[in-house]
């Protein structure tokens, strides 16, 4: 993923967070994601010291700063936007679908910073947090099972601001640099219908070998053979494989059938 | 979000995790998307217990399956798909990225079983894991800082297979009550993962007598027989005759055989 898109001017905010595992997931999720900037108000001061001392605690938790209040953690923004789960018609704020939300969070993102809260374990959000908001952002869970676990809502937040960033399979390729192969690609480069002949061919020599084909039924069995091999869209990388087990296959059936006869 | 769409038959396959606190995360961030089926292969046995009994744990977690193998897991799946956070160009299989991977899901969703697997908090999921698997999505996490916690992976996945499932605020009215239909055409329903485990055990057992596998390098052998095997696309109508195939090749392989030992 490209650096930026103005991504350094997102402010993450967590109001009063409690659990010191969910402030370490979520500084986590915003390094995953390309995010650097984490603000903690009121955080239980506990909780904030141990996930900052925890082991593997990222960069962007060591460089956290700590608020008196979420007026001045959002000072320095030109969009506030709240996070929630709730239905609520009788919020008091626009609500936004996360998506919709995502969209206009990126592009305020490329002129100007913008604030993304998130509540406390137990309550979200308060009425007077969301009063420092300029919309509110829902995150869309199922209505019998709503609530989220705070490090989650924040990935998932997070992850669809930078979703558009990401490079799409068309545009993988591109990006490493190399042209590969079939691998990347969605569909691999199915074999020829050479190729697929051949190893049809084997196929019906190892049947008659084994006695599956029938002498007499031969032609209806063979046709029926051929279309399963075609049915089963074989790669052209892995061709060469087949026919390798293929002739590897006919010749210990020779072998054996060989002495076979010898033995009768 | 209306009910399904499908959802019902994702099954979330965790292999080896190890800590409760993440299985846990796994099984409310399914609940919150509205999926249901969760199946834990070979647990930290301690890991698996306590996230049950958790304070909160959700209905899905207390319907979780335990399994000894990943093969039994995925066994009534059609479609079984690995998640990395890797970039790596050597890998053997397909890599999709999420975006694609989870359309390529929800369409296959609409007819049958998708199985989507996540691997241990330390090691992700190995070759032997991925092997059973018939493409890869990759989450899109800086290169910086690719690895991303468990439960975080299971939310950003499931999101994003749901996620056009959710209404935006412009469609809510329209999307809502109104059967969406997308029905698969053309495409034959491809066999389950337990009809192409099937498949690929008999191919194993004739490439063994036949002296294709070699007892010293059967393990990587094995993998790459059966990832070729996954390439092939079997259809579910064809699972039959081609494990009737390989029976027959089997038994002729096996009487040869009998006899050339005989005859030495």
């Amino acid at each position: 993923m490209a650096a930026s898109s103005g991504f350094e001017r997102l402010t993450v905010v967590l109001v009063s967070p409690r659990n010191p595992l969910n402030i370490g997931a979520a500084a986590r999720a915003m390094s995953n994601f390309g995010f650097s900037r984490l603000r903690v108000v009121n955080p239980y001061e506990v909780a904030f010291r141990e996930a900052r001392s925890a082991v593997g605690a990222s960069s962007v938790l060591h460089r956290a700063e700590e608020y008196g209040s979420l007026s001045e953690a959002v000072a320095d923004c030109t969009l506030v936007v709240g996070t929630t789960a709730a239905r609520k018609r009788d919020l008091q704020h626009s609500l936004r679908s996360l998506q919709d939300g995502a969209l206009l969070i990126r592009r305020r993102l490329q002129s100007s910073r913008v604030a993304l809260l998130f509540g406390s374990e137990k309550r979200g959000l308060s009425n007077e947090d969301f009063s420092h908001c300029n919309w509110l952002m829902r995150i869309p869970t199922r209505e019998e099972h709503g609530s989220m676990n705070l490090g989650q809502a924040v990935v998932v937040c997070l992850y669809e601001i930078a979703r558009d960033a990401f490079p799409t399979q068309a545009k993988i390729g591109l990006e490493w640099g190399t042209p590969s192969s079939a691998k990347v690609a969605g569909k691999p480069r199915p074999a020829t219908a050479g190729e697929v002949e051949a190893i049809t061919q084997r196929l019906l020599e190892a049947l008659t070998l084994s006695g599956y084909v029938k002498p007499r039924a031969a032609a209806s069995t063979e046709e029926k053979i051929r279309r399963m091999v075609r049915r089963l869209a074989i790669p052209a990388s892995d061709a060469d494989a087949w026919m390798g087990i293929l002739r590897q296959i006919l010749w210990k059936l020779r072998s054996g059938a060989g002495s076979l006869t010898d033995s009768q």
